[in-house]
């Protein structure tokens, strides 16, 4: 939690940590106006969910450390609202779990490309890959699927917060598994996941780092039996489940 | 329509009509950085909506009209949301009921001020208020209450689309009768108001025209009668459950 004054007893704590994060990742020119109206989506539907994380999220972020634990060549691709809300936390999850970062943007510019990884440089990362571009992911125009090619072009099991739908799409058919982080249980990014966590990436990430720490001594069959019991399908109907039967129960008014 | 070269009948003409117009009032320095948070939050609860207008939404809309019909000071207030999508339509509606216009924004700087007066203009608006900013509202703090003193100061009734949970709750102690448009039933400008029209800004602000223009003959104890038939808490409550309901039932995959 660097650089914000915002005491953590403060009710509206997220709220403001997250406004704080966003202002600043326009202001380093991190964070785009598609940024900006996707971050008011996530608000939606985090709100709608109670702005906290279910069961069935808790569980799918164990199943994604299982998972990335697992992998050969795990990559967290990073997008400019999830460096500009977890930065920190991002590259905690990447040393938990021993993937590498690769910033890949849907709007790609040199400028935010060096912008985002010298932010996460400074939140902590090493080596940041994404802005060599040698590489390619099938099925998408050259601007919306370049990668680097020993990054997410060589990669097993590839963490996508907030990605668009075309594109993780296009990374299924390459062959990739993939866990997304996204609000929407109805967006076709996590209906594409091997693993779809539906929570805020503010939560979500944390705790995606928090289990892996929790499995790192478990045996690979245990760490198996974690990945093979948890059921994508099962848990995007809860998440819906959870939106329709709570949405406006508690006459919350948040605007 | 102006300036604008997206085919009518694309199937997403009106979410790219709305990303056009977003874009061009960034670009003009209408649209603030919490306009497009705004937008993105407006975005999720229409696409939980269905995107269309709900029966009760149009009924809001002629309870609208006909409030706006029977008003003697009518003013609509404008944003930098508003003003960017629906410029044309909102100078429509303002003289289809004989209302003024006036600029109220959350974050006033006079440089959006005139900017968003200017596109009104530009959009066939003749006298806009709002600089002057010589009255005030009770109860908020000075740079959230200014208003000009001989328009939402002295009107009767207020259309505040996109409103602000504080100064909808501010204008309506202050005795404003309100027509707020908010796509959030639950959120608290919609509770607050006399008339709630759950709906984008996009179909509700014509669609009030529509009916303001259906009713210009009708008799004053006709209007009345439709307002008084008019039920603002069984509308919002038909919103939430149409969003209860409809959400994710037709496995819609926008993300």
């Amino acid at each position: 939690m660097t650089g914000t004054e915002i005491p953590e007893d403060h009710p509206r704590y997220a709220s403001l940590l997250t406004r704080h994060r966003i202002e600043a990742g326009v202001e380093k020119g991190i964070t785009s106006r598609q940024g900006l109206i996707a971050q008011g989506r996530a608000e939606a539907f985090d709100y709608l969910l109670g702005e906290r994380t279910l069961p069935s999220a808790d569980a799918a972020a164990r199943a994604a450390a299982a998972t990335l634990l697992a992998a050969d060549r795990p990559v967290f691709s990073v997008n400019g609202n999830v460096a500009a809300l977890v930065p920190e936390e991002t590259v905690e999850l990447a040393d938990a779990v021993g993937a590498d970062l690769e910033v890949n943007l849907f709007n790609r510019t040199d400028a935010r490309m060096e912008a985002i990884a010298d932010h996460l440089r400074e939140h902590g990362a090493g080596e940041v890959k994404g802005l060599t571009g040698d590489g390619e992911i099938p099925g998408l125009e050259h601007a919306r699927g370049t990668v680097d090619a020993d990054g997410i072009g060589a990669a097993d099991v590839v963490v996508v917060p907030l990605e668009d739908g075309d594109r993780a799409e296009a990374l299924a058919a390459a062959g990739k598994t993939e866990i997304v982080i996204d609000l929407n249980p109805g967006s076709r990014s996590p209906r594409t996941a091997a693993v779809p966590i539906v929570d805020n990436v503010l939560r979500a990430v944390p705790n995606v780092t928090a289990h892996a720490r929790d499995l790192a001594d478990a045996t690979p069959a245990e760490r198996r039996a974690i990945v093979d019991d948890f059921d994508p399908d099962a848990a995007l109907e809860a998440a819906e489940r959870a939106i329709r039967e709570g949405a406006f129960s508690d006459g919350d008014d948040e605007s």
